[in-house]
């Protein structure tokens, strides 16, 4: 069944309802430049075609300079034009593809356009959204950290004394961030072989995790010195991705004193293609954790809905095609917003740019099922999960297909939503150098 | 007096003798776009200028694309022409300038070229040198890990487990690199008052601190999944700078753990102008330290001189003008080379980019006068230092101006060298939303 409000055929369940209209970058067989396009049910709106067609020519106030970003490899300078921009344009293509749509000759009514910019989902490839200048990746899940704790401390001091005072978060690396459906190589590395070695081993990771997270990309940065103030801070959100930080537990756990995880981490992290617009998301805020620590006043938002209402679910899929739910979550298992991150990160003075991305930390539920990393479902991998009566897992495998999806609304509302952000884990490449 | 090689004035002594011949990015008076230059004695070659008057016509086999890498706004595009490049320039830049050089007509004896071309150093406007896409800072100093552990650890117990295994590292924020003579404020940040207190204070770092560190800047990168042979991973070095990583002491105690430090280093790090490329520190080449631990194949690097006999220097100049050395160490002093840094890095196979700056972490001594930071030098902050018998420091002041320099060769030798990688401390600007 459709949606009964667009003269497209939107099927009903999409996450790309007209609620949503978010944004990426595609390649087709006539545009084989990098370019941006919106997602909208099964098909995508090619805006650079769009715009070659006078797509926005019913779009008051918008300027040769403002439609030549759609042009654009990159989400970055649409995503550099503010949030007004965002709304204007998201506003105007919800119209555009209203059923009793004001504009008609636009797009409804124009088979010459459609033909030129309407594609099928699946007839275009997918790019990164934006290019990524930074990485920071934070550890807001409270109940992740708690766990985390409980496996590696004293459950009575799960969390560390900073936790709740602070958005902990380290520096993680860009250039390793890489689109959904990118094949994972398992990561070599060294790690202890087990907790009394003295001796580190070199070898392929054998505890391969996974993180489900959310990511928000900037569109506003901040100059070097100067914060960003917490309550000013969603102003320098683009919108948000579903976001897998793959994650080598045994390389960590060696590597990772004093400095925090470094290789560990930089193998790959997982982003889904379409960037759903902070608008998008607005009618699903919700109050994130509870945290009673009195916040310095840097960190005290003034809005309480400072997280979303946003269903969660981590699938896997074994190589011989059997398919379960790892994890089923929700999005408001955050004890930090987005804002307070920004208003954390900068309030040293670091500048953010455009195209930063900033990735939650990993959430978690309370109760098993719930749960965004194997290392948790496994218990620091001392028990086996079972994910199905079949599929049982401490850590990945090779051949395992890890898909996270994640979406708002859905009842008796158009589902806001990301798609899919996946993977498959692929054996390590061997170089030849290290027979030697 | 001046060297005797050249038909320009080179003072003796300076760091940019005929042997070095390092480049930067700069802008003039008559072109203010960003450029290329080489430093030389006490002037710089403008090399957008010098190519726009044929200044290249006598370098064989050097095409129009490679000459127009000059007029570009970083040294990007020219690193990524490759090492051959980057040594057949050099060599025909060092030709240029020789007294009895070859190619009279290109410079010494063209004073229309000389009066477009050749500035005095003090006559442009330095720029960053690289557009730097990731900033990654290890730890391979290891007195200076040793003399951490003793402060913060048991003596006995200094180094960590996986020290001598592996480079440490951490991933750090590239978008707050800054160029030297940029001013440092202090930052703001949330640190504890005492270690025993269980409330976090918010406020200025009390704690602030240099790291005296060589930096690499890449000239190539590699694939994801690919990692880089460690007897191959000198290739992909442009060049080295110094490099400053201010560090916030009181604020990384607080926040670094489990994840490193995040804040403490965001703030900013300074590297000097001018990048020395690898071809003209080659003969300064010499062992590092000792490490006895039988290192994984990945890291077994077959050259044994793989750091460099660099003298380095830390001044300190106070706002009432008086100026001190606060150290005086060694580039030796490194238990890692960058080509080892290199290949761990990429072991799990993330991918750097050209442009990266890799940070060797803070080159100490093992005696007083001889320490990379502070922290080292008043044990913790439990003792104030006497830099001079005027200048007591536990961590710096406002106003404190602090300058690294370095340098090899100097006795019977040109010098090859930095010039000064500098940056003075200033109060933070308070954001007028932190009354509230």
């Amino acid at each position: 069944m459709a949606n009964h409000d667009s003269w497209l055929d939107i099927p009903k369940g999409s996450h790309f309802s007209r609620a949503n209209i978010p944004f990426g970058i595609i390649t087709t067989s006539s545009s084989v430049e990098k370019h941006a396009a919106i997602a909208i049910g099964d098909h995508v709106l090619d805006l650079h075609e769009f715009a070659r067609h006078q797509g926005f020519m019913e779009l008051q106030d918008f300027p040769a300079t403002h439609i030549a970003t759609f042009s654009q490899p990159s989400l970055n300078d649409f995503a550099a034009l503010g949030q007004d921009v965002h709304t204007k344009v998201r506003r105007y293509l919800q119209n555009v593809f209203a059923k009793e749509t004001p504009f008609p000759g636009v797009l409804r009514d124009n088979t010459e356009t459609q033909r030129a910019s309407l594609f099928w989902r699946d007839q275009v490839t997918l790019h990164l959204p934006m290019k990524i200048g930074g990485y920071t990746d934070f550890f807001a899940g409270k109940n992740h950290a708690y766990n985390c704790g409980c496996i590696f401390r004293d459950p009575n001091k799960a969390l560390q004394p900073n936790y709740l005072h602070l958005p902990v978060a380290y520096n993680s690396r860009a250039s390793s961030v890489v689109l959904s459906d990118t094949g994972i190589h398992r990561p070599l590395g060294q790690f202890l072989d087990n907790p009394s070695a003295t001796e580190s081993s070199f070898g392929l990771c054998r505890r391969l995790d996974i993180e489900l997270e959310l990511g928000a990309l900037l569109c506003k940065g901040n100059q070097l010195g100067e914060p960003i103030d917490v309550n000013e801070a969603e102003k320098h959100i683009f919108g948000l991705v579903l976001l897998n930080d793959w994650s080598a537990r045994d390389i960590q756990a060696w590597e990772a004193v004093p400095l925090g995880p470094f290789n560990a981490k930089t193998f790959a992290t997982t982003i889904s293609a379409w960037v759903v617009l902070k608008d998008a998301l607005d009618t699903f805020r919700t109050p994130g954790m509870l945290n009673e620590t009195k916040l310095h006043p840097y960190l005290r938002e003034a809005l309480k809905e400072n997280v979303y209402d946003m269903n969660l679910e981590v699938e896997l899929t074994t190589t011989n095609g059997e398919t379960a739910t790892l994890s089923r979550t929700n999005g408001r298992n955050l004890v930090y917003s987005f804002a307070q991150m920004i208003a954390h990160h900068t309030i040293g003075g670091c500048p953010l740019e455009v195209g930063d991305l900033i990735g939650s930390g990993t959430i978690s539920g309370a109760e098993p099922g719930t749960l965004g990393s194997l290392l948790e479902a496994s218990h620091g991998g001392k028990l086996s999960y079972d994910v199905s009566p079949t599929i049982k897992r401490t850590f990945l495998e090779d051949g395992d297909r890890v898909t996270i999806r994640g979406w708002c609304g859905g009842d008796h509302s158009e589902m806001v939503g990301f798609g899919e952000c996946s993977g498959t884990i692929l054996p390590a490449p061997k170089p030849l150098w290290l027979d030697t």
